[in-house]
């Protein structure tokens, strides 16, 4: 087991009815500014929840957060923010209205000439940040309890992510009938999500750390036995509380303490988004299985033990096999052709962006610009 | 799934030579009550490191702090700290040092007349606390991340536990190494310990939750892989690292999230301590396997899911059995006859207390003075 230091200062809020809790959470004096997205939030109830639960402090409004949230919008965000003298940032949403909240929360008391550079640098010159808390409607990555935040720069076509600690929510009401006018193409989206967030941190090589690798499974496993009844129509107030509570720690910095970390997927997965639009989670399912049937030789042990403990397989290629047949179980694609995206062009963008950037990924650093487009190739 | 709320706002520096991390966490203007136990720290060196690491601040030793802590020994350090007008408590230990200083850290600038209120209220009218850091020793208790803390009275024989959100530490250095000089007794006491933790948050009925009990059996899936090498006298880092990491995540509040809760094993457990001196962890392993056979009716689906998750047994006779087997397999005894003790007086003697008190115990609040007899009778 490698050292590590462990340290996640966000409250999680969770259950049924739980939003008024944010009254009690948000300082009478503070100046609001309510961050959300497409407007799903008007009409499963959640926005008037959160307008009566923030009801006496001055709140301003900033809708319009889009999926892969955009370096451009941020920018109007802080603006308002800085006119307004906004103290506080409440966002209510999902991954991308809590991502574009960090960057904006960062990005407010930015020192730096350019606020990209907190991106450029991954965080690393972030020194302060207002005060975040959140509302998530949609479990998929996480960000309601890590440091963590990924945004677009719509001109550029980068997708570029940082993390810093001044950017963990200060609190995350996690409400899972907030969940149940999802579509079901977003709950499929979350699953695989967390999935891959568990197995970044987990499908490398075997470290000492048998807990864990216990972990990581218990969520894995758990996620594939909710999954049918969490993709169900008729809600099922377990199975989606299961689910939500699933993607919080699968990216909550838990048990990635102390093991290698692979990622190599979610590095190519953005160039994906970046190019084509997919959403995350497709990427994702796309190419974690071509990233381990590349890396099989240094998989091997973990892609055995995985496959054994959750599908109840024998052997890596079964680990694989099981693994996709679990996607396309729940109506997710594995492969480009399916989206009707040449595995051939796709190659030669990344590799020649990875290039550029000097990019190598994986647990061993040695996924790089080469390496990814055969990975994509794989996935024609 | 019950409703819950998850805040740990602990700090955890883990791993090998990371006690120098202690010097950027305590302010340099700090003046530090050092807590410690029977002088162990000074063999294995946490003593010097500990000491090195806070040098330059105004520093104030308090040994002596008991297994089982007394409240005695606990209003004595409080009167050092406020003679000394101290600030800061770092614990140097395992869990009853932890403790204490929990207990000293609310005492301190506890504003009623008599601090035995604390405990007798279980930390309700805790409303302040001095800030805690730790460096634990000893891998058990899960103390040194979590806001409990259990305290003795010598004078009346009495053994009663206290909660509140102020006397989290700040930071817990947990340092692998450091228990390398344990003798094998505290090691086995601290695999049994943590065992328990996990059933008491377990061992109830089924709620909906499939995370926590997939990440409850994996921690006791781990203790048991881990416990035989952990035991070794010829030290392995990872063995015990993952004991330390278990203990811990046994009981920060966790694997509790939004599950019912049974606590009967350790209340009556706290009893026989109280009475006859025997260590935490021997209570536990006499008095689990009667309370789950005691309680068997209504355990009966938990029983039999953990047999067949961590011992691939069938059945909840099977479950019970096999627990008991694991801990004589560790050396762990789960009579009361293996320590000459009487069950019949105990059981008078626990029955009068709990009378008394007006107990009652477990996921049903089913188990009162009658029924805590009987168990005990079961444990002959």
């Amino acid at each position: 087991m490698e050292n590590f230091i462990f340290h996640n200062p966000t409250e999680i809020i969770f259950g049924r009815g739980t939003i008024p809790g944010i009254s009690s959470r948000v300082d009478r004096k503070s100046r609001v500014l309510l961050l959300y997205g497409g407007g799903s939030i008007k009409k499963n109830g959640v926005y008037e929840q959160v307008r009566k639960a923030l009801s006496g402090r001055r709140v301003v409004e900033f809708p319009g957060v889009e999926a892969n949230p955009r370096y451009e919008t941020c920018l109007q965000a802080v603006k308002l923010l800085k006119k307004e003298k906004l103290s506080f940032i409440l966002a209510a949403g999902g991954g991308s209205v809590l991502d574009a909240a960090k960057f904006i929360a960062a990005a407010a008391l930015f020192k730096g000439k350019d606020p990209w550079d907190i991106l450029r640098t991954s965080g690393s010159n972030v020194r302060s940040a207002l005060p975040i808390g959140a509302v998530l409607t949609l479990p998929a990555t996480g960000s309601e309890a890590n440091s963590n935040s990924v945004i677009s720069r719509e001109a550029t076509k980068e997708k570029l992510h940082f993390s810093s600690p001044w950017v963990y929510p200060r609190f995350s009401v996690l409400d899972p009938e907030t969940t149940y006018s999802l579509p079901v193409k977003q709950v499929r989206n979350g699953i695989v999500d967390s999935f891959a967030h568990v197995m970044e941190q987990y499908m490398t090589f075997p470290a000492g750390a048998p807990l864990q690798d216990r972990f990581a499974e218990g969520i894995v496993q758990t996620l594939v036995e909710i999954a049918p009844r969490a993709m169900d129509r008729k809600p099922d107030y377990h199975s989606r509380a299961s689910l939500m509570w699933c993607s919080t720690l699968a990216l909550n910095n838990l048990i990635g303490c102390g093991v290698p970390q692979d990622w190599a997927t979610h590095m190519i997965g953005h160039e994906l988004t970046a190019f084509y639009g997919l959403d995350h989670a497709e990427t994702l399912a796309i190419l974690m299985p071509g990233v381990w049937k590349f890396k099989l030789k240094t998989k091997k042990a973990k892609l055995g033990q995985f496959g054994e403990r959750v599908f109840g397989v024998k052997g890596a290629n079964a680990a694989i096999k099981a693994t996709e047949e679990f996607f396309h179980s729940i109506g997710m694609p594995t492969r480009l052709s399916d989206y009707r995206i040449s595995a051939d062009e796709a190659a030669e963008r990344i590799r020649a962006r990875f290039t550029e950037r000097k990019a190598a990924f994986g647990e061993h650093g040695d996924i790089g610009p080469g390496e990814a487009a055969k990975i994509i190739l794989s996935r024609r």
